[in-house]
């Protein structure tokens, strides 16, 4: 019985990993696999589309990240379970990316870092915390963590899901019907959605003039948008023109429709967008591959498994 | 018998919003104070030195903001009590600067920054928040809040003070003999002191020499420092010079020796400082009336003072 890991551009920092931990095991990078019948549990990320079908004896796929819409790109994708990775080390990044964030705009550092390069010293109205509304689109493990770091600061915090969900000091909207009331009392937009053919292109134009306008609170300067979720669940080009038309304040975008974030994209130069390179909970070798070989010695004992993706939602 | 506000930029939108909330009262701006002996209590932030000491009927003076050393600059200051302003909506905003501040340069945003600027998309190592030391000079009211929101993020935190003092999760040192060993294992470095004769020009090259070099966790890139006290309690040179060195990764400064920063200054330009104009918790006019307006009813039925300042310690 082998293990094997593939499609990732850390997979020598795995495999070392791995190979520290369990010295016995016997761990494979793909395409240097041997025999593909010794494979029997595989860690991947962006694997190759028809590679993952050639192991007849594969068990279980765990995935490197928490979202795992790139292995459903294989449409040989071979039918066992598909493993989440859930882990404190992934979550508690998620919620420093999206409390880092929060605070940076409604506290308008895009214009303070401008006015520092302008050698300016000016006051700028800045909202307390406990005056702005942040509405997070998912609550599932990360978000409500985040949930929950945001409500501890003040913020008021509101959340949509898929179905009905409930979360103690929190408002929670649930599906499309709700989906316009949600965003009308929202300043703060943070989407941490998977990309499914649901949630494609959901936070577009249309959506993002559904924001709040701020008539409540008039030292919030304007929306803002967060995506740490996928990119594909925005549309660029509306995101610019929002931001543009000043529909939109500003955003912090982790993720976009093509990554790496191609180098003649607008967004680059905007001064009150703040990309990051999709590491907004870009967890460490040592987590992921614990996670990853814990999962395993479950499947070596035969206990249930954990964080099983639900195929038919997509996540 | 009438208050007093004086020495404050923000006088008028003062006078307004307690006009607004207790009409009856008799509010003077300085300098159209008209009777003197009228005057009993002032809401005061930079007063013109011997000015104070004009009213001779004054009985408390009541400090714009949580420090109070401006006031100590007046030589004839009168001998009345010195009440702090201490309030959530301040303590609320320094716990969000003091996060966002912690936050940005765990999470390398700097130069995520400068690498958006050059359309660079780049992972950069980062440390999660367990793994960072974060020692806060201070544990008043605002260092102790700040510390319990830092903790509910993951971040180890240590406390210094100039008397002994305990808080739960937070390892606290006290005194000249025991901040090599506080600097020693910290990663990034909280001042919220007050200005004193014994804090001027503390956090100098000596001091910051001293901060623990990162032989722990590869993924700090260095030390940092987050001034959001009082300017005179840093050395700004020594600042540039240890930014220059190496020895500080980055900083953070709301505060400055001279304010507001000359337009000269070399931090300005400096990638890794942040710079904002001493609005760290900068509180609303609503606030900071209404715990003067509560202090002054306080006095009128004859309740005890709230927040006196200790004049012997400078605080």
């Amino acid at each position: 019985m082998a293990l094997l890991i593939i499609g990732s551009d850390r997979a020598a920092d795995f495999h070392k990993t791995a190979s520290e931990r369990e010295p016995d095991r016997d761990i494979r990078i793909w395409p240097d696999v041997g025999a593909v019948a010794d494979i029997k549990h595989a860690l991947a990320w962006h694997p190759e589309a028809g590679v993952l079908k050639s192991f007849p004896n594969l068990e279980t796929i765990v995935s490197v990240g928490a979202g795992v819409d790139h292995l459903f790109k294989d449409l040989d994708l071979p039918s066992v379970p598909i493993i989440r990775y859930i882990d404190p080390d992934l979550t508690g990044r998620m919620v420093e990316y999206v409390t880092l964030q929060t605070l940076y705009h409604t506290r308008r550092m895009s214009e303070y870092r401008t006015q520092q390069s302008d050698n300016n010293w000016q006051y700028l109205p800045e909202p307390a915390a406990h005056e702005v509304r942040v509405g997070i689109m998912g609550l599932g493990v990360l978000g409500q963590a985040s949930a929950k770091a945001l409500r501890a600061l003040g913020y008021q915090v509101r959340g949509w899901t898929r179905s009905p969900k409930q979360m103690d000091g929190v408002e929670c909207f649930a599906g499309q019907s709700e989906l316009d009331a949600f965003l009308a009392e929202t300043d703060i937009l943070v989407s941490l959605l998977p990309f499914t053919p649901d949630t494609k292109g959901l936070i577009n134009r249309d959506l993002l003039n559904k924001l709040s306008l701020r008539g409540r609170h008039p030292r919030m300067p304007g929306p803002v948008l967060i995506n740490a979720g996928r990119g594909g669940v925005q549309v660029g080009d509306d995101i610019l023109a929002c931001l543009e038309s000043g529909q939109l304040y500003a955003a912090s975008l982790d993720v976009f429709e093509v990554e790496p974030l191609p180098a003649d994209s607008p967004f680059w130069a905007h001064e009150r967008v703040v990309i990051t390179p999709h590491n907004a909970a870009e967890s460490t070798p040592d987590s992921i591959v614990a996670y990853f070989l814990e999962h395993v010695g479950r499947m070596d004992s035969g206990e249930p498994m954990q964080n099983v993706v639900d195929r038919d939602a997509g996540y």
